[in-house]
């Protein structure tokens, strides 16, 4: 078995935090992305849509997607539960995991595509009126976070789960993409600290 | 129990093939989408985020997201399963789904709200370019789809799932959003009459 890696990237790192929260620890194949290898022959002959993390197991079956990797990983190793426990602990944990996606990570990725130098090759074509509106939508779902977290310790309930992976990652590519959590938005920093520093988020 | 339906759109939609599916029937009810109706206070002091479809249990807890809702009822009924089966079939599961989301049906909804006039209130800022930046991303989508379903019956393997109920509301959102499955999609358009077939996709 063998993960191919895209080092600072968020997907590629949401991955690797959630085996370090498992305790797993995958033989990593580093693609370096700066360089655009992932458009490469390594990786466009294992996914057609030439992104990553690729999960690739012994007998060569392919799985890509970070998320469909995470969740291989949880039916192997139950424990501890990131996808939450029983139908409504799991429909809860979707459903955070999905409202981080659609409304914080997925805006704060286009704001910084759209809008980043760095990004006109890999966003074609760059609209950087789109990037802008992005913002104000990562900042308003943030306020709706910030209400949630003042009733619990974690984004989907009393335990950590792969919505606070997602929403770690989020909140952590807001730098790059020049987007600020509130001041006001005490609990939404008081998680970010927390989940900042757990050993896993240094994967 | 009861499911706030949001009619013709995309992603009530989804709950109620899923539903159907599984011969589940739960109480409806209806939201006049059209009428911006999800904006009112029945919605939004269910669901922050103000949109469709949201499921109240009996007491009073509420799941929203589409596949958070599906996944909650594959919990309680998990026959016949349509996120998998074993670690590796969930995973594939999973990764068609999140392709289908990502790659079709995402970038459809963003065609057609981007573009269409009578989305003017629903997306704001309305940006055209971006609308139309979206359309070559799903049609690329497609023939890769198409190289896949030459290989197989359904999305993720040789058995109906999700990924195939998000994969179905997507062609058939592009319709509106003005977008036609490219002719030489043979295998595409092969999956999409046998899924259309189904008692399932009427509802």
């Amino acid at each position: 078995m063998k993960l191919f890696d895209g080092g600072r990237a968020p997907n590629p790192r949401r991955v690797r935090v959630f085996l370090a929260e498992k305790g797993i620890a995958v033989p990593l194949v580093p693609v370096d992305m700066g360089a655009l290898e992932h458009k490469g022959q390594t990786v466009s002959s294992r996914n057609p849509l030439r992104r990553l993390p690729v999960l690739e197991l012994d007998d060569g079956t392919v799985i890509t997607e970070s998320v469909a990797i995470c969740r291989y990983f949880e039916e192997l190793h139950p424990e501890p539960a990131l996808f939450g426990r029983g139908a409504l602990g799991k429909a809860q944990v979707e459903m955070w995991q999905r409202r981080m996606e659609f409304n914080l990570l997925g805006c704060v990725a286009q704001a910084f595509r759209h809008i980043h130098p760095a990004m006109k090759e890999w966003e074609i074509p760059q609209i950087p009126e789109w990037g802008e509106a992005n913002k104000p939508k990562a900042l308003e779902f943030l306020k709706i976070l910030n209400g949630e977290l003042a009733k619990r310790e974690f984004a989907a309930g009393d335990g950590y789960s792969i919505a606070d992976i997602t929403g770690l990652i989020a909140i952590d590519f807001m730098k790059p993409a020049r987007i600020k959590v509130p001041e006001e938005c005490t609990n939404v920093l008081r998680w970010h600290q927390a989940i900042s520093s757990r050993p896993s988020a240094a994967a």
